[in-house]
């Protein structure tokens, strides 16, 4: 019997969307105002949901207060109010789509959760797009 | 070809995290503000998901209404208002986390659904928590 | 690895649920008010979610304003602030259930989406009514 | 000691923007596509907020189970999956506008409120327009 | 110049709306499913507004992490996860109705508050129905 | 007889605040994580609020259509994915906090609503934080 729990959390970021392999004519034609060099940002709501059967002393999946602290150390304290481009070392190397940017936090979050249980991620870049991310074979 | 078609639902209940078989102690540490003994409450969210092919003649996969009402019958009018721990059976042997108040709906309302029809139960606890439950071998 | 984006939009229109070769009485007691002659309408909220993989030179699954401009030319340009049963040719032989504009919205995106992704339709006809589509083995 | 307390209820109707008056060109240039002579239709979300002293028994401005039953009788009843130009008297002479909606949902509640409390509108006619109206001295 | 800031919060607590001076059968009457003697409980979304003219050297009203401290140790320490009825001492003499909650939540913040700046508090005791409370004379 | 209508629209862009006549330690101790020297960033939510008369010809405050182009090429085509401090002049000398560019979105739209018309900006810098402004003598 397997249940799933989900937790919101939030952060706010600055990003750039650019492939420094490319000219900045490719650049611009492909990423338009994301590619901006001062950079923009956005809210991003987060969802982590994870599955598993529920304990039987207390009912829970996880306890929704372990998952928040996990989100608040491995997510929260590396991404709020930080320039993604600049100040997260990953970023250098993955452009920061919220494509890559849910993956990213999958990749941080996965090992802080039991084994036993899967996880998904759910992103909201604006309350418009958003994107979400189950693991390499989810 | 089948579609999924979705109803939400809402019902306002107090409730209490105690595992009767453990200390005090023990339940303040696993369940914090959640053991307080007074009770505090929620304004529950549900969502219920049922999936199926169309009827050809009226191009629902279930009527709304029909819906609606089953939610009303088999749920609002157990839980809504109430005391769970106090007034709600079930919930003397469940302990009445999201989880397990999840699992009870679908297990109130699956009987009531037609067989060749899958259902699925969304409870949102709060804005911020929520889980999902699709039967045993969801 | 397969990630998921999704993008909002909508459109507004009027409709009526209504079998014409069943007799009124048939019409009124299976879709009540929503059998009304004159009509009645939704600000209808769609949510086309996108499946794949992530291009390794952009790290979109697909870009956002390429799938907002499909959803613009193949869905709301069709169907925003249009009489459903009288000036959209489909539901003529559909009757305009949320089921069946999900369905119908699938199949006239699907063929501008690149094979190698799945496709998914979301579509609220309230904020308390939604429902989604996969595609014929979703 | 004066409160402010809102109830929220909601009604589907379709609705034409159309000054008989004028000819069909002028039509078109000032209502666009809400001048569709086949109709379009919303999900309008309302919120009717009554400001007074508390009662002192009570502690309510308003009991909030009385305001919604007169919003059942006065709005919903009148408007709920109705045609607004072609079912309810009073839009053959207003252009059911969201303004004149709202205008005319304050004049049908008004006498049914206790004269030493104020009322408020508020219409959603899109989750992005809405309006409010207040009285004639507002 | 003056400008208006707000900041959400929330709690969630049980309650009861119960006039110790009636009879069961008048209450019963008055306050229906609301005076179950088990409690029922809310998740409340509260929202803090402050007015006033922007700090030159800040371009702030008031420094928004400032005021949501004070809301933490004022209002969501003292009613989070509680007993409104049982465990909240003013709630002995006040029907912790939303009304009467709005009005002791302006209370217990406003002397905190700087007087060159006036304040609102507006409470949502579910997502249907809310109430505001500006003060005395507001 | 007066109504207000209201129009969301919205944009994203990076910022930080810093005053530049304060030393980094004064800067960093009241603005925080938002002194961020790399920037972040939010999606703002802009909700343009216009009071007057109905037009007794076409039942309109103003044209929400006439409204939203007027937001596009007044505050969306300046704003929208940019950064606020390196690229929009008027932020070199005020602090674009949230209370700040809500007064500038007031000034800038203002000439372009009739005279007898009031206007108000509420603008939502996160889900959880919002400020409004109604004009120097709001």
């Amino acid at each position: 019997m397997n249940v799933t729990v989900s937790r919101h959390a939030h952060f706010n970021a600055a990003h750039r969307l650019h492939n420094s392999s490319w000219s900045d004519d490719q650049n611009d034609e492909v990423f338009g105002k994301c590619n901006n060099p001062y950079y923009h940002g956005h809210n991003y709501e987060l969802i982590v949901s994870v599955t598993g059967p529920l304990d039987p002393e207390t009912g829970y999946v996880i306890d929704m207060k372990v998952l928040a602290d996990l989100i608040k150390e491995h997510v929260e304290d590396k991404l709020d109010h930080k320039n993604l481009n600049e100040q997260v070392e990953i970023f250098k190397e993955r452009i920061p789509t919220a494509e890559w940017i849910a993956v990213t936090i999958w990749e941080w979050l996965r090992p802080h959760i039991p084994q036993n249980l899967t996880m998904k991620v759910t992103l909201y870049e604006t309350p418009r797009n958003f994107c979400e991310y189950s693991g390499p074979q989810g």
